[in-house]
């Protein structure tokens, strides 16, 4: 299945005081990734009631490379790793992709989100509709924050 | 072993669109938390390198309940899960305690952090003064990001 | 008349990339003092509809002087300007003061804030209880953002 | 003479709780608009310097329109409003454009910066190539922060 793939610039002021971007960083860049993917596609594509109505329940992330500041976006990569009946994960790749296709990935993530009502502010199952839209963006053998031994 | 306690103001910055603190700024208050124990802390007792010359190399954290603006700084409790030849693992509890001593649980964390020389900036091992400073802080059995079933 | 004493701590993630809190950030720190003013102390004595319902219609801040990460609060501290028909002023200085009393002042700034009603997100007048509770700090002569010839 | 033209995509962390741009995080898009033309257009015309070798002596915004989260980046508009011995004045605006030239302006702003040798931490003086550079950008008469009366 292909990836959500979304552009990120970097802004000068995600550099910390070592003078790359900082480890939490990342973490907006994700969001971003996240916000693009749920709110803008899926919302175009029969989800409207995730955007919005997501909570964070976790997040897991490896950090591979750093991160320096330059002009051109940093590229993310989002993906479904699973769905169950009342959460999602979603897998990412932060990285650069070279006109050749030579991949430099700075760090590997996923996050379980849990939908939930925004009436009454209850967790509630993953509709239907939702898991299909999910599904088109389906990876469950994605890399994984962690590495390996 | 007791825990490092560190008090993290919040900002009303610190909130999102949805009116709580965004779930990427409790990796904020991580990161203050480990500065305070490894800059101030540590670094007066004798792991003076381990300040400035520590690389994040994973992120874990599972958030427990939403938090919400208030005056009074929230709690971050952070103890030493793990301590290896070339990295350790810190363990994390954002949370409120009463003055009864009852706990409300924002968020469990974990950071795998590599020692790394400024000179070179090549990954280096831990030294034996920085594991005993760590030590002093040692938990293996602290609670972890991942909910138990 | 009395100032308004706000302690902000720093943040290490306030540090830019060339090692010190970056320009932006003290607008930040203006902002937690503006908070705690309004929100907080005001809120406590008969102006209750400013917290929450004040847009920022202009700033204007001079830097001083650098600021360096360190474990201890800076003071902001707040005062008004000015109070007109639909309009109020806030002076700020961002500095540290010795136990001597001696004092060294970070920035010095304003900000023009204008009163709205939330129902219809429209401008308002200053109620007279809300007036009353602004001249508490009044102090029209204060140090200004730009510097004397 | 032409204006410095950045587009700054906005993040969904730039919301605050009031749901709307808050009105620290247009700061940070004057830092990028001004990161873009010193250290990006201006380094590669002669005024290499002046990267990384600027301080803000002064800043000053007016906001005139609330600025909601979208897709597409705001488009900030930057020109220098005066060069003098040691400092030079930059201008922006951060506004739309419709396709039909139509312009929504949300702030008007200035900054004061000073150049300073990296060497001995010293302001300096403007230099001759850099007050070229700068003059390519130069409009005397552009919009100020304060509305007119």
């Amino acid at each position: 299945m292909p990836r959500h793939v979304t552009h990120v610039p970097l802004r000068w002021a995600d550099l910390d005081a070592l003078g790359h971007v900082n480890n939490v960083v990342y973490l907006r860049y994700l969001q971003e990734a996240r916000v693009d993917m749920l709110f803008v596609h899926a919302a175009r594509n029969g989800a409207e009631k995730l955007a919005g109505g997501v909570v964070v329940s976790r997040h897991e992330i490896g950090y591979r490379a750093p991160l320096h500041f330059r002009p051109a976006p940093v590229r993310v990569e989002t993906w479904v790793a699973d769905v169950r009946a009342a959460s999602f994960t979603l897998g990412y790749e932060v990285l650069d992709e070279s006109p050749s296709g030579e991949r430099t990935v700075y760090a590997v993530a996923s996050s379980v989100l849990v939908p939930y009502n925004l009436a009454d502010g209850q967790p509630r199952r993953v509709a239907a509709e939702e898991r299909a839209v999910l599904e088109t963006f389906y990876e469950p053998d994605g890399p994984a924050p962690r590495r390996a031994a």
